[in-house]
């Protein structure tokens, strides 16, 4: 198995409200509005929105309910970016798990949780790069 | 918020299992023995497995101490390469979600869950691209 993820999919409750949610902070998807999934090309990967109980079927597992031990991650290059990026996600019908400050591993972080509960810490990293293509590198 | 993802962590009960777990499907980490979180370089992304508790604490979460609606997969080029994946899987030590086969969709795929909980698909989608950089595409 190589070292690599192909798709990273979202369980939701509520598939307009999570489509609307990522499309108001720019992002596009080219699925119809009547489709059951929503896939965004998200650099070399894919990420998907698709309903909750379906997806707990089909991987096999039984849902909990709320948040289930993954946490997504979005680097920038400045500590700027990272207030800027939670404040479009406020914008945009976030909850925010926790406000921009200084993290204990030397960098600059604040966390939104999107409105199905799925979270992504934003975060500037001086130890790492974020490449002109987006890409993230140790 | 461009359209990417940089980071994803695992959240883990068990750092030394799991790791060993992803080690043993031929992934690799910089991380010393002793440190409190791996990282992996996956593609143009990190993947990363740390505590559970610190991690729901550090996103701002609860933990419902289940699966919480996030499925991962790995896409390759034949079904043959899926079965192959699920059984490298299953001898490291993964449950199996889902046995190998064709899917409503049009493809092929299988589950593995890793020994933490956290579902992975293995997936041959005719209608996506998988690079020779493993990059997937729409």
């Amino acid at each position: 198995m190589e070292q690599r993820v192909s798709l990273i999919t979202l369980g939701v409750r509520d598939l307009a409200r999570a489509r609307a949610f990522y499309e108001g902070l720019g992002w596009t998807t080219r699925a119809e509005p009547e489709d059951d999934v929503a896939f965004f090309q998200a650099g070399g990967m894919v990420f998907a929105l698709w309903d909750r109980a379906e997806l707990a079927a089909d991987s096999g597992v039984e849902d909990s309910g709320g948040w289930g031990g993954v946490t997504l991650a979005y680097n920038v290059s400045s500590s700027g970016e990272v207030d800027a990026v939670i404040d479009e996600a406020r914008n945009a019908g976030a909850t925010i798990g926790r406000e921009p400050a200084k993290t204990f591993w030397g960098g600059y972080s604040g966390v939104f949780v999107d409105p199905e509960g799925h979270p992504w810490e934003i975060a500037h990293n001086p130890h790492w790069t974020v490449g002109p293509d987006g890409s993230t590198r140790l």
